[in-house]
């Protein structure tokens, strides 16, 4: 029997379901660490979980565990959900530490999401997450070949179209390992039989003409872009453009950023929440906001065998309040719960202790009209550039629109993100224009005004993301669940930084805690 | 002074145009054939013209015309406007050549759109006019990464992950290079102060290890994708996935479509309107709709020194129709105008007579739910096949909605159109989702229903593009004005079946016809 004969079988007999399962054995269905809303049956009678933090990791603990019939209540520092997940619009201000604040004065409909930006497309979790919550998804844009790549030292500091280096380099490289396997260099290397593929497949991987050359042509200007795009009418002719050479490729180090897109995190399609980020954040909150305690800052957490003590200083009303449950699921990022007081076990405090959080500059810049459409045809997207800014983002929303539209004007990490981090928000913004505009001449007429983020000063993490010191030694001390506290959020993951490893990390802390709780065993250490 | 130094002085001096031309000549900007709204100047003092079809190129010269002041009339064959930009919906019918009649059964907010179906970000034209009419554009996903690729000899048949084929065989290729490299084949071809750059651009491009090999491993996994992905809390840690040999990509051809999504036509960002690609045709049907007899068969074109004469056929009211004008633009297909009587020149209608039309066929088709998205995880894209319904195209719109949604669900050329076009509606849509569920086994169990347009069927264009027989000797001859009748339409133009090419043609036209309008030589050869 065929194996398609055998899946229309199964799928006639037993439906849908018993047909993707019959796929994912056939190899047809990709597996995934999440493959739907978890299932936690047995009844807690009752429990009560304190949980820290109402981003993501805590929201999804939440939203899970009171259907479970949990009784859960959350504790947030700031005024509102979401955490990193978190979109900065007109009329927000923001206070980072050392009390520089930002009004920011984005035109309605623009914003700057400080934090995640895109997500991938098997991010399972959150785009399931975003199914169940209404929250409505748009493509977000990665690759685009009419946008930049800019070294200031390469083509006497010009911008060069991502398509012209890509094209180039493929074609280039193509020819020259045609001309090795054509020589003979290869013949140990490639089979009789391969051999004449692997040239045919150079010839169209890499446009080459039929003495597999790399040649200026209406061919390769099919992919490269023209010198006079074809066009309608009389004198319509197109003429073919100058390829670029690979030494000058080469050279110039632009192609350190050809496979940017190319990673399973940045492959096309991708997606964001229409309308900011935050979006999800709201999603969550709409279900569990009724949970969350806000403004109230954690100073210690506290267990013992009988459940969990949590005290914590109410930014608004003043004073000290204490909350306790039977458990507790601990989201607070390690820059800041290493500076709590609690009672976990010391090998787990010393992991705590030990994880740096990685630093970086994001820049929101409003600018009167959308130039970069206007006069350069780059719609969504992303330039690259080793100026201080490191890239320049194209709004992937409100295509063709007049304007004024919103750049990501910057997203600086390491050495660059520390010099932004010593700046005063109006000096990081100058400079970022200043860069920007050596990219965009436009800038300096067009820019209107500016937000940033130096998450170093983020005062409620401290940091982007989580770095492990030691994983392989390390995560399993700070995963596993001693006595009646869970930690989770993106830290506890392998997928840092992304609201996917919150989440998962989330749906595992909840599920171990429910098997504890439901065998009974609390108290003891799983 | 420096280059961005003389770019600030001008903006200040002279604002954002004298800028935009300024970066022009610096190199900036990218040239098109498409500057912008065209200017006719001078009167045509009440001078007529007939324009013979509205599809897009007898639009917008209708449009362009009588904003110049010119008495406009066009005569359509159809009941509504747009031709070949044409979607069909639930509750429309079409009839093609031989009399089968299709009814649209798709649910409210599904299409197809047999014709053109997504626009390139450097089509400045089209684009240009969806922002002039205001018809709202939206990604097209043309690459997909997690789409298929499938041949029915290949790899037994089973669909392969275009993620996995296009890494392995970059990194396997940038191996070989690399090896070569290395031990000094390319010496001759390769100066000593490249190699080290080139084996480094190798390593990154590649994913190659420190002895530039590409090897199952974390880093390669990160592109072609895991065989356990990373994920959240206890257990989280990724498994690496194995590649597919070198040997196994070049036999199995699937490499032919690799580069699909690289020329400028196909490459990211692409664009397709809101709704269907009729909203096009609708925004310039708002324009100019007031000056389109429809249901109107041109019998005859004839023009003489005082102007031109057309009679049609009535196909609604019944009867023979007169119409005169002092000019004519005569946007009909040369499939079409070859059986028209005309007295155009002798080698205007040998180019006519000689121009062989494309045959393509489309299928639209709707399953009761969006099981590509749900079960595996593919948004928007396409999967490449070598069955004859040659891709599955799937719709970029109302991602992660429940359901029923429709796929192009095939998109054939040449002998293969052939087969379809021999076949009745119902057979054509049969054999579609026989050859899908090859790729799709879901498509058994979910399909609910079917259209297909086979275009040397289509009775008023008789298949989907000119192809020239000898372009180079013939173009000028049919692009040129003899006497008072101009020919225009995507056939016009270097950019056969793109609406961009049908518009850029019009506009030439409109111009060279004014111009010899406004200079008084009206019935000399231009």
């Amino acid at each position: 029997m065929s194996r398609r004969s055998l899946l229309q079988m199964v799928g006639l007999a037993a439906g849908t379901t018993a047909m993707y399962q019959a796929m994912t054995t056939l190899g047809y269905a990709q597996p995934s660490n999440y493959t739907g809303p978890i299932r936690l049956e047995g009844d807690p009678q009752g429990a009560k979980v304190l949980i820290l933090g109402a981003g993501l990791a805590g929201m999804t603990a939440a939203l899970e565990m009171r259907a479970a019939g949990y009784e859960v209540e959350i504790i947030e520092y700031r005024e509102k959900a979401g955490g990193r997940c978190w979109t900065l619009r007109g009329g927000d201000t923001y206070t980072e530490l050392g009390g520089a604040t930002q009004e920011v004065q984005f035109a309605e409909g623009n914003y700057l999401n400080p934090g995640p930006w895109r997500i991938p497309h098997h991010h399972y979790a959150v785009l399931d997450y975003c199914k169940r919550l209404g929250v409505k998804l748009e493509p977000f844009i990665q690759k685009n070949y009419n946008a930049y790549l800019h070294r200031s030292e390469a083509f006497d500091g010009k911008p060069q179209r991502f398509r012209e280096i890509a094209t180039d380099y493929r074609g280039q490289i193509s020819e020259l390992l045609a001309k090795a396997t054509d020589q003979g260099a290869l013949d140990e290397e490639v089979t009789e039989e391969d051999k004449q593929k692997l040239l045919d497949s150079l010839v169209e991987y890499g446009m080459l003409d039929e003495n597999y050359r790399y040649v200026k042509s209406d061919h390769t200007s099919e992919y490269r872009g023209f010198e006079t795009w074809p066009g309608g009418g009389l004198n319509a002719a197109p003429e073919p453009s100058e390829p670029i050479s690979l030494d000058q490729i080469l050279q110039s180090d632009l192609w350190t950023w050809l496979v940017e897109a190319e990673t399973t995190h940045h492959q096309s399609t991708m997606f964001q929440p229409t309308g900011g980020m935050d979006m999800i954040a709201r999603g969550f909150e709409r279900e569990v906001g009724d949970l969350i305690t806000y403004n109230a800052k954690v100073l210690s957490m506290i267990e013992d065998e009988n459940g969990v003590t949590v005290e914590y200083e109410d930014l608004e009303g003043g004073g000290t309040q204490t909350r306790s449950g039977d458990y507790c699921i601990c989201t607070i990022p390690f820059s800041i719960l290493s500076q709590i007081e609690h009672n976990l076990s010391g090998d787990k405090a010393a992991v705590i202790d030990s994880m740096y959080y990685a630093g970086s500059a994001k820049f929101g810049l409003e600018f009167k009209r959308r130039f970069w459409e206007q006069d350069e045809h780059i719609y969504g997207g992303i330039s690259y550039t080793d100026l201080p800014i490191a890239l320049i983002s194209y709004p992937p929303y409100d295509f063709f629109s007049d304007g004024p539209g919103v750049l990501l004007g910057g997203y600086a990490w390491g050495a660059t993100a520390y010099q932004f981090n010593a700046m005063q928000p109006d000096e990081r913004t100058k400079w970022a224009v200043e860069y920007g505009s050596r990219i965009h001449p436009q800038y300096t007429e067009e820019f209107s005004n500016g937000v940033s983020v130096v998450w170093h000063k983020v005062p409620w993490v401290l940091g982007c993301y989580g770095i492990w010191q030691d994983r392989e030694g390390d995560y399993e001390t700070a995963a596993r669940i001693d006595g009646r506290v869970a930690l989770a959020g993106e830290h506890i993951s392998y997928l840092p930084g992304w609201q996917e490893g919150a989440i998962l990390s989330a749906l595992d802390a909840v599920e171990r805690l429910h098997a504890q709780v439901t065998t009974s065993n609390a108290g003891d250490t799983q």
